[in-house]
């Protein structure tokens, strides 16, 4: 591998997972001249573009771990899926990982999670482990009978691993996936919410304003900074939770806690993400201080940067893989329309669905924003302006 | 070298020259999802260290700027000093150089600059070209006296080349470089300006607002975006200014229009640089598009994005290479005292007096900002706040 020595003799930060989080996690970090030891799933992938310093390698090696971690105190990650007896190993051998295997165990299964937030008397939905369908049938009839909700304990993502099931048959393709399994009470929600903070090595928290997210096929799709109308009192309840869950479980770095916020006006807690997290990309343009930046100061143990909004609404919306190969042959227009607009491009190939990118607009107007970033975000996806004003109309309607 | 062949098929953009200026502009690029291809000074230069795609080389071979250039359709700058008969080569191969060479000559060459300046009828101070000691004599006789100042036309940087004369005998050192020289009228301005556009390939104009800068031995220090108390219609005149000179010498990229404001209320051309600028740093945090952002759409013809400030107003200072060796070891004061604070650093190895980062604040109230400002990057230059207080002290009396 190649090393950069840097001339003003930093620490070397090691990221493990070379995707888009890592990227802007290197983009921040060349701000703070803080040069990145990258370990990436291939040459070209997503963070590996913009880093000079490498190695491809496999995630699940320890060896390979041990060479991106030289000469690096600290190890931080773009996913939550290293191994955790890989993660203990490193940090016997000195280097500090940030998260922590003890924290990351929590994001990374869902019954670990489930289990620490009741014990921590966090409000969660109801559930419980599910080992067959008698037991799930149980469950269901403990409550509001079907449907539940069905997760994998780990291994989920972005909607994967995630049924909602009529019936214990609905539930065989999740029991055939042989990985242990909750269920959840179906939680019927007002919308989405969540609360990101960042905690530092030595404890300091900073908790970024409470937002709305939206889903679509289980995929985050809009956020909306600050979460409109949210009372004060709720979004100060959401702040704390996740000052306190970060707190508890010894998260270093960014957590993101997302919630329900239930029809009946409670806040419930659905995941947790041990990383700069898709509900806090607004930060980038539209808080003092970007996630990517605290997330850097916080596993560095340096002071955190304000979490302060700069605007009074900023709105995200993703860019997914769409029927448009040249995302770049979407700037003329977009750059035209709205020389306002903010837009991260990936360097990722385009595959329907997938994170290629994402807009950010801030200002006074919601409705307006979220007009301008849509429009931009399907743009670049290759939707043109009918079927964006039908989707537009459908949204109202909801 | 080795080459990123993006995924999402992006141009790719070569820029000449490691330094600063180009690292910000790579970390622009990230966003846009721009591949840039460097050519490098040598392997840990600024921007080398957060480039995977580096050809360290000299940039007066004409044979390197072709590796570097190599599939790029465009080629920019870090700064001025490319010879222009191997950028006309470059242009010839179908490499389109922004700036042009014919641009370029009024950022290298201060006679040629002048002269086009006063073609244009744009305000300069009063000038000769000086052969000798006797026609620096006749130029100052047609003046009013001695002191002038003494420039040459060529290779002067931050205050290097120039010198404030008494009489001919104090201009032997000027001589003795055998550049040839210009002569101009000691300008008694009340403070300098900065008029900053972006100027596209096809045309399009953003000015950003006009600020104030404030040297120190030559080299920029302070910067107040926009300029506290310039009558609008002054700026509006320096805004003008600026964008007839980017368009009559076919400036592509960014140009700064230096300017002295005088004490009787007159705008006049110091100097002119065609490429992101010192005085345009504040944009990165305190405008909608930052100047490196729309350098790299001015120079791949996309539309330009806003110029406008984020905050009423935005303050930056240099960090200047100090007694600290470790800039690093700054962090845990300057980020715990001012959260709110911008860092950039520029991965440079500190020597007295060189540029090695900047630091932003903005917000409504310019002493406390610069108050802000200069303790920051007095702390990392190694100086404490008793000689913080002076200086300031000293300030306020200037």
């Amino acid at each position: 591998m190649v090393r950069v020595d840097s001339p003003i003799d930093s620490p070397v930060l090691a990221i493990v997972g070379g995707g888009q989080l890592a990227r802007m996690m290197e983009q921040a970090a060349v701000s703070l001249a803080v040069p990145v030891s990258l370990l990436a799933e291939g040459p070209d992938v997503s963070a590996a573009q913009v880093n000079p310093t490498t190695t491809v390698g496999d995630y699940r090696d320890l060896e390979t771990l041990r060479t991106v971690a030289s000469g690096c105190a600290v190890v931080t990650f773009d996913h939550e899926h290293v191994p955790p007896e890989h993660l203990r190993a490193l940090d016997a051998e000195g280097h500090a990982c940030r998260p922590g295997p003890h924290a990351l165990l929590y994001a990374q299964d869902k019954r670990e999670m489930r289990e620490a937030l009741t014990r921590l008397g966090v409000p969660c939905p109801r559930w419980a482990p599910v080992a067959d369908a008698a037991e799930l049938e149980r469950f269901a009839a403990a409550g509001d009978g079907f449907p539940v909700v069905v997760k994998t304990t780990r291994g989920g993502y972005d909607g994967k691993g995630v049924w909602v099931v009529d019936g214990p048959e609905a539930a065989a393709d999740a029991f055939a996936t042989g990985v242990p399994l909750i269920a959840e009470e179906l939680v019927d929600f007002r919308r989405e919410l969540s609360a990101l903070v960042a905690r530092s090595a030595s404890g300091q928290v900073a908790a970024y304003p409470v937002v709305e997210s939206r889903q679509e096929n289980g995929v985050c799709r809009e956020v909306i900074a600050p979460a409109p109308g949210l009372p004060a009192e709720r979004a100060a309840e959401a702040e704390m939770l996740a000052m306190k869950v970060a707190a508890e479980l010894d998260v270093v770095g960014i957590l993101a806690v997302e919630l329900f916020e239930t029809v009946d006006g409670r806040l419930l807690v659905n995941e947790l993400a041990m990383r700069p997290h898709n509900t806090g990309h607004w930060t980038m343009d539209g808080a003092v201080t970007g996630q990517f930046e605290n997330h850097l100061r916080a596993v560095l143990d340096l002071p955190l940067g304000s979490p302060r909004a700069r605007a009074p609404y900023t709105v995200m919306v993703n860019i997914l893989g769409g029927e448009v190969g040249r995302l770049y042959d979407g700037y003329p227009h977009v750059m035209a329309r709205d020389p306002d607009l903010k837009v991260h491009l990936y360097g990722k190939a385009v595959k329907p669905g997938r994170k290629v990118g994402h807009v950010t607009a801030y200002g006074d107007d919601v409705d307006a924003l979220l007009e301008r970033a849509r429009h931009a975000a399907a743009w670049f996806e290759g939707r043109r302006d009918d079927e964006i004003e039908d989707e537009a109309q459908e949204a109202a309607r909801d």
